[in-house]
This record gives structure tokens, sequence and C-alpha cells, in this order.
């Protein structure tokens, strides 16, 4: 018999929450009942059955030595930070969803974890039920990683997926799904990349052992797309999609999240829809191997901490860290793509300004009034927006611009 | 520094050789050299780096108590069944890729490997590169999976992909992927199914405790399917997919291997073409979880034979074993699907003998002389084979018979 403790009772530790009370599959499963002690919640939730669980004072599990595994579902750097860092250090074990947490104080948190011969684990802060962190570690284990891709963030693909197949506008689609419980009411963190760029930060954070901070990864939201844009996307045989994407190059990282046309066909995320993730590992021996499900969802995201409970019980574990040092990261500006420009001019006055720079094979009218979309060669950041300076200087109004999603 | 022996040095094993002795990758990231001290194979191979470590006697490597690993990659049941055993028996780890072997002697094997405190260890027997034996082990430490679901075969995916691509017929076909080493020069296991049935019987038997015999598992292969097959399907929205699927309820088993309308956008499988597998794990907790990538190839199925051995090195394994209990398997003739049935006939003759059994919705001629295809309703084995005996006696001929793939 472990006694655990859960802090935070929103979605993720309510889930967490059932699935120890009333699951005869675990208890079966894993040989032995967990037992939840605590639950750590500001809020009170008369007549819920967490009632009797129910504290709102950390000591109450922090200073408790009977309990031995602690599940943060907080979210948020503080006060979560501080809890984690006084449980690991008194040797008990944290299992967390908090990509923002991990991103920023992984290293630190780890090495804390280690030292107290305690584990810090993570599953669900990636990909919800995607068991992409275990996959990623065992993989590093042998194995040099060169790249990893995908559809990081549910909400925003969510979004992507109902704008195109209903037309709507960006914020038709995102009230629909705040009502639908696919989006928060708060959604800034989702819909500006920012939660894809965190849990891009961790797994590369794992491929290189050391630390990558998330605010350095260059981060493109999906609010300013319009459904025009979808529209010139289907025309070269594409959809949008959120990606991040990391390359490591002799330990030089180069990454983005931003939304990229992907061309049916050339990239099983192209098929990646509504709250789906999907995750591709590329590495030296397995070439690419990706990973798709759910990427959020109360339970899923509560299996994925139950699965790594299922690895401390088992005591089936390798030590992880990485390091506290910053990891290299190549500059955004020396990133080479073909970009989808979306103006408002005539092929002629294009033609004039960006000769030499076009992709030849790819010229469209959409039918929008006036617009015009087009693709350019690959180009450096620099030239690409030298590009855009000459053909406003042409007199072409840019409407949009994006990238176009390639193999490396 | 441990030694390992290397037995059958085809594809996969010679490529276990080279990842083995070359790769400054490993050595950085086991931190620890494995020498490959002996190769098992009958044939000479003068003048390739493998000389020097030729043996065609299984006993210098099965009497030799410094070789603590020895990768099977012999395929077939003899005589790898005996040596295999002698090598646990004797404490030394065997890790393979022979899917024909764990299918039929699992049971045992693992046994055995578990009385003397050694592994035997088979990620690479199935899907290649792919982690799903790792990822499957994983999710059933603490969650039941209630369906096993995949394209598991990756040279007839690419047979269907390039048949419906290419439209040519599938003896073309095939001497084409021939050609090119994507088919085997005997390619009736690949071919008729029964390569996806053993890999399907590995998952099944972990998934359930017991032994699944494969030859329990009615398998159709792909031999049969004409290109005016798919021209049908693509009129229902569906390409065509050798599928392996099993379904456990209370610990039943009904299996299944055979080719398959899927239509797109109802599964992720529709999208997988060449020679990809994916296979969907769905359990209690995690909902569905899709691994895809390259099923086989030399790289991909060596590397997954490294990861095992990394495994091994770190200690990090949990004990796997399964019953020598025969799984309970369902009665196929209770299996419920429904069917694309093309036939020569007119729609009249078609209505009169299937009155009430037909989904009204999908009813299609193909512009192939006189040909008709239609959709039945979801029936019964039994019912179905009604259907078609009334069909017959009113004149109709049977060109082929396709199942449609449904969530159940």
């Amino acid at each position: 018999m472990r006694n655990a403790a859960i802090m935070g009772y929103g979605v993720v530790g309510s889930g967490v929450f059932e699935l120890l009370r009333d699951s005869d599959v675990l208890v079966k499963k894993l040989g032995r009942h967990i037992s939840v002690k605590k639950v750590l919640d500001l809020r009170s939730f008369p007549g819920d059955i967490v009632e009797p669980f129910l504290t709102h004072e950390p000591d109450e599990i922090l200073n408790d030595d009977s309990i031995t595994i602690v599940v943060e579902t907080m979210g948020g750097l503080n006060p979560a930070y501080e809890y984690t860092k006084q449980a690991l250090s008194s040797g008990k074990h944290v299992i967390t969803s908090n990509k923002e947490l991990v991103s920023v104080h992984g290293s630190e948190l780890l090495s804390i974890a280690n030292e107290n011969n305690s584990r810090y684990l993570f599953e669900a802060s990636v990909g919800g039920g995607i068991p992409i962190i275990r996959a990623l570690k065992h993989t590093l284990l042998s194995e040099e990683v060169s790249q990893i891709t995908g559809i990081l963030n549910g909400t925003t693909n969510y979004i992507l997926t109902q704008m195109y197949s209903l037309g709507l506008s960006f914020a038709d689609t995102l009230r629909q799904a705040q009502e639908l419980g696919f989006a928060e009411r708060e959604p800034s963190s989702d819909i500006e990349g920012f939660d894809a760029s965190r849990k891009l930060a961790i797994l590369l954070s794992l491929c290189v052992n050391k630390q990558v901070n998330y605010s350095r990864i260059p981060t493109e939201g999906i609010s300013q797309l319009t459904y025009a844009d979808f529209i010139c996307a289907s025309k070269y045989g594409s959809v949008i999609k959120l990606i991040g994407r990391g390359d490591i190059k002799d330990g030089v990282i180069e990454a983005i999240v931003a939304p990229f046309l992907v061309q049916s066909g050339a990239s099983i995320l192209a098929e990646v829809g509504d709250v789906y993730n999907a995750i591709t590992i590329t590495s030296s021996m397995s070439d690419d191997n990706t990973f798709y499900g759910k990427g959020a969802g109360k339970l899923p995201t509560a299996g994925a901490i139950v699965g790594d409970i299922a690895d401390i019980l088992t005591g089936n574990l390798e030590t992880v860290e990485w390091g506290a040092d910053e990891a290299e990261m190549a500059e955004p500006t020396d990133a080479i793509y073909s970009w989808m420009v979306r103006a408002t001019a005539t092929k002629e006055k294009i033609h004039a300004a960006a000769r030499g720079l076009l992709d030849d094979s790819y010229f469209f009218e959409p039918g929008i009034e006036n617009q015009t979309s087009f693709v350019t060669l690959p180009l450096k950041h620099g030239d690409f927006l030298s590009l855009l300076t000459n053909l406003r200087s042409e007199g072409v109004t840019i409407e949009n611009t994006l990238r176009i999603f390639a193999d490396r």
C-alpha cells in the first residue's frame, strides 16, 4: 500500500483521483492498492467525492512522510515549483503534467530528484496520453535524435480543422471551441503557440541533454489566419497545421513553432485532424517513428500519470536528467523556408518585384477579389524580408505569409 | 565489455553486425563497447568484413560462456527454436526478430528465460523499427487493452499502394516489388497474410497473457485483389488495406487478418502508404494510440534489436511472459461485418436477391462491363454466405467480396 497525494484538483487532477480510487484494473494490474491520502486545492468542492480528502494546506502533504508519491497537476510556475522542490528533496516521487514547470526548471528538478533517489516524471506534460517521453528516453539510450517534428497542441489543431471544414473565421471558431470545452477561456498560450513551444523545449532538452529555453524558440500562433489562407493552401494540395519542429545538428538546435502549409501525401502530419496530436522522432537507426493519439483530455492525460506511477511501482526506471547549461540555438534568421505569400496585386507586379525568387511551378489566383498567392523558392529569412519590402515598394499589399513544410 | 554473437547473417543480422561494430554513437550512448565475437551462418562470405567472425558451428556460440548476448536473426522455427532454448537455458540473453518462433513458442521461451534470469526480447519481431512491443508492455502494466488494429506487413502495403496508384495487376505489382527488394522471392507468407497474423498473435498473446495460435486467426491475403476492387473502393471514398485486428472482450479474442475497405477520414490507417506500418493500441485509460513508421528494412529492424540490447545493458527491464494455455478465440462465424460485393449483374437482380440486406446509401456501378458493386448491412458470416448463395441462384456472378472497416 502506497500513499499518494494530488496537488491541484482541476481536469487532470480529478481524473487521476478517479482512476486511483475506482479502478479495479489498476489494483489487479499493479498488484497493490494506491491510496490517495490528500488532495490539495484552494477551492472547496462541497458534495464532491474529493471532499474528505481535500486540504488547502500544502504542508499537510509535503510534511507527511507516509505520502511517497505526489501528483502535481496545478499547472503554472508558482507555487508548483516550490512544492515540487520540497517534495523531491524529502525523497517523494513527483509526477506532473505541468509543461511550463518542466520546460523552465526541468534540469534543476531532475537533478534534485536524482540526488534524493526520488523520481520526477512528466509523461503527461507532452502529448496527453501519447507515450512520447517514454519512447524518446528509450530511443536516446542507444541513438542520436536528429529531429523532432509534430503537432503538439490539440486546441489549435481542432480550430484549424474546423476553420477549414466549416469555412469559419478564427474568432468564430475559437468561440465555438470554447463553448465545447476544446479551448480555454484564456486561450492565448494555446493559440499563440507557447504551449507547443514549451512541449517542444522539453523534448529537445532530453535530446541534447541541455536546458532549452522555450522563449528562445521562434513562435508564431494561428490567430492571424483567415479562411482565405486555407483556400490558397488547398490549391497547393496542402492543409495548414501548427507545427513544432526542432532540428539538431552537431548539438546546435534550429527550432520553430509556426503554422505551416503541409502537403497531403508529403507527411502524415497533414492527415492529423481535430484534437489529435502526432509527434515524429527522427533518429540515427530507427528512421522516422510517429506517435499519434489524443493530445489532451482528462482520461488520456490522467492515464499518462498513472502510467508513470506504474513505472515507479515496478522500479522499472532509468535515471534521466539534462544539464543546466543552455542549449545552443541556431540564429533564426539563418533558417531557410519556402513561403506561400497571399497578396493583393496583379501577377505582373509580383513578377516585376520578385524575379528569380519565385517557384515558377506554383502561381495561383484564388478568386478572392484581386488577391494572388504564390510560393517562393527556399529563402533565408533576411532574403524573404527583402522580397516583401520589394513587393511593397511595387504597391503590392501583403495579406499573409506562411511557411511551407518540407523534409530536410 | 560484453560479448555478443549473431545467429543468421541475412539482411537484419548483417545490419546488427554493422551497427555494433561501427557505431561511435552506440559506445558513447551505452557507455561500453559491445564486441561481436561470433557470427553463425551456413554460408561463407569471402571478402566480407564478417569473415573473421564467421562460424558454421552453433556450439562455438552456445558453449562459449564469454558470450552473454545472442542475436537470433535466422528466422524460421528450426533450428532457431533449439538454439534459443539452449542459449536461454545457459543464462544468455536472446534478442530476436523471428516472429514465427515468438508467435509459436513465445510462452515456453519466455518462461525458460525467466527461470534462468536471462531475457528473451523481440521488439524487432513486430513493426520493424516501431517500438510497439515496448509500448504495449508498458500499457499493460496499468491498463486493459481492448483492441489491437494495424497494418502489420510492409510488403503487402507497398503492393496495395502501387496497385492503386499505377492501376497494375497484382502479379505485375508483385514482380516489380520483388525487383525493388520490397518483396521476397518466396512471398507467400507476406501476401497470404500469415506474416501479419503471426505479428498479431504476438501482440494479442501479450494482451491476454495466453498463447494465441496464429493458425487460429482467420487469415486472407491480397493475391485475389484486382484493380477493379480499388476502383470500386474509391467510389466509396475508401482504400484497400490489409488489416490485422484483434478485439478482446472478457478475455475472449475475436481476430482477423484480411483486406478491408478503409474509408478516408474514418481511420488514420487509410493514410498509411508504401512500406509503412501503423498499429493502434486501444486501452482503458489512454484511448487510442497509434504507432507509425517503417515496418521493415535493414536499419530500422537492426536498430530495434540494438534498442533491446540497450535495455539489457541498462537493466531497465520488467519481467514479461505469457501463459502456456491457449487463448479463447471467438467463433469466426459470429463476427459481424458490412461487405462490399463486386458482381456481374443488373441492379434489379441484386435487389431481388438481397432485399433488406443492402445498405441503401451505397449502390454503385463502376463502369466496368456489366459489373456492379454494392455494400451490405452489417451481417453475421453465415447470413452473408446465404446472401451470396441467393445472389448466385438469381444468376449473379460474384467477382469479389471485401469487408468494410468500422470502429466498434
